[in-house]
């Protein structure tokens, strides 16, 4: 990726993340203060990665700058699954997310089992995937104060959307994307298919394309369905999805796939994380880096351009 | 028209117009608060047709509630010039309007030609609908503290797609309907062919339908117009322009035309003044009269119908 650049002149509206991030951290603070103690995420370092190292300092200053408390918790990957079935019943301890990869295989899997989904922030945990897709939102029905958690990617995803009018809170809870037409390239399990079934289980026709094909995700007409449905769109590609789409999210890794641009119709807003291992959500910050090249822009934006340049989102 | 009966349940989301016209009395009582004295408004009556009388004592009740001054001045038709005159020089008042017809003939343009711009609230001056054509919003630039009076159908349809987040206050001021697509359907003077234009100098992409064809009214690619143009769209109906609408306004007169409504996208926000003697402003409340029957739905709603009922305001 180049270095950043200042936001590039033009027709297209560019949005600095930093100014979402803002106002997500602000609904944080009122949220904290309404509470009587801080909350306290206790994050799980079982590697010698020193990327995971960094990336576990960084989020503990980042939880201190907003007021949580946040301490690492180096153990042996061995010892680990008992260190989080203890985290589990400790009352001092509110939040758990572990640093992946632990034994970067197939094992990884039952460690983000065993955190409880009462703790787990990263919303790794079985019930809570099997929600998102079932488009069941509370984990204590009938009162619905507690919400099921949403992993960080697709929800960031989400809360840019909000922050740029494409829900419209004039709609329902729950039906703000009804009549939006969205394109989600990318349909891996981190990101590409839990986003796809969030924005249609929201009301949005979403057309999730990958190298296999597009698949459709609907609630079906007039949001009758409770949750979405999937069904393949035989013969369909980009040439079909894009020119209907008012929305655009990228999410190919790498830099070899570019988005074939001139499909994309005036004043779509076009959002890209540029790499799988991107991250944002809703205590972070989302950081943007820009740089603009022949396809790309690198950045959040309203697509106002006749040459109509793809403007990407990058919130790592 | 029928007698107006409760909101239909169904999948259609509906709205009261009088919710709206709670708000806009909020703004325009908080624009209220800031004057030092209460502006007075003068409304000329020289006919004798008694629903005009009726009008008028309406005009005066509404104004009264909303803390306004009105005062209804009864003059023979042939001093109305001289009084219109006399009017525009009086400091104490600050606002006139006319009940039309007076001659019922082209007469009454010279009437509409002497009250001044600066007291026209009914924006039918020759320089506010230059203005309004021609995408000149301020009568005092670059002070741009005094806005361009907009006849009250065409503005009111704007408030009321502000409303219902059609507007995307994301977005700068002057261009927040980029990207959307909007029939018109009526392409009168008094309200099809100014409210194409408003909306298409706010950015959209606007369709205006009447017997005689499809007429396309845009900024071009990017808004790089500082207004619109019109182009005839050859062999365009209906069934080109209402399957890529986000919003289908229509404005046809009278019980006998009907708008194919299968031909409408779901989730479009459908929006029917049923009568061109239908009015509503930022000052007076919006009335709102519901009936129901095969065809229509008289009310203001966010379609979400898998029937696909055409849904209509009806602010009289």
């Amino acid at each position: 990726m180049a270095a950043p650049n200042p936001a590039p002149a033009g027709p297209c509206k560019v949005v600095l993340a930093a100014s979402i991030a803002k106002l997500l951290s602000q609904e944080v603070q009122a949220g904290l203060a309404a509470l009587d103690r801080k909350p306290h995420l206790h994050g799980f370092l079982a590697n010698k990665d020193p990327a995971a190292r960094m990336y576990a300092e960084w989020t503990g200053k980042t939880c201190r700058e907003n007021g949580f408390d946040f301490t690492i918790r180096e153990v042996e990957r061995e010892d680990l699954e008992d260190e989080l079935r203890n985290a589990n019943s400790d009352d001092a301890v509110d939040g758990v997310i572990v640093y992946y990869p632990v034994f970067d295989s197939k094992r990884d899997r039952t460690l983000q089992w065993t955190v409880s989904m009462y703790k787990d922030v990263e919303g790794l945990s079985p019930q809570l995937i099997s929600n998102m897709y079932q488009n069941i939102r509370f984990l204590d029905p009938p009162n619905n104060l507690q919400k099921s958690i949403l992993p960080c990617t697709p929800l960031a995803c989400i809360k840019i959307l909000e922050h740029l009018r494409v829900y419209n809170t004039f709609l329902d809870y729950g039906k703000r994307l009804f009549g939006r037409r969205i394109t989600v390239i990318n349909r891996s399990e981190v990101v590409g298919r839990p986003l796809a079934a969030l924005l249609a289980n929201d009301g949005a026709e979403v057309y999730s394309v990958d190298v296999t094909g597009v698949q459709h995700f609907s609630r079906g007409s007039g949001l009758k369905k409770q949750k979405h449905d999937v069904t393949d769109m035989e013969g369909w590609g980009l040439e079909q999805c894009l020119p209907i789409s008012d929305v655009v999210i990228s999410g190919v890794p790498g830099d070899s796939y570019k988005v074939p641009t001139h499909l994309i119709r005036e004043g779509a807003v076009c959002i890209n994380f540029s790499s799988e291992k991107v991250r944002g959500d809703s205590i972070e910050p989302v950081n943007l880096n820009m740089h603009t090249d022949n396809h790309y822009r690198t950045s959040l934006l309203m697509s106002r351009s006749a040459h109509r340049s793809t403007c990407l989102l990058s919130a790592r």
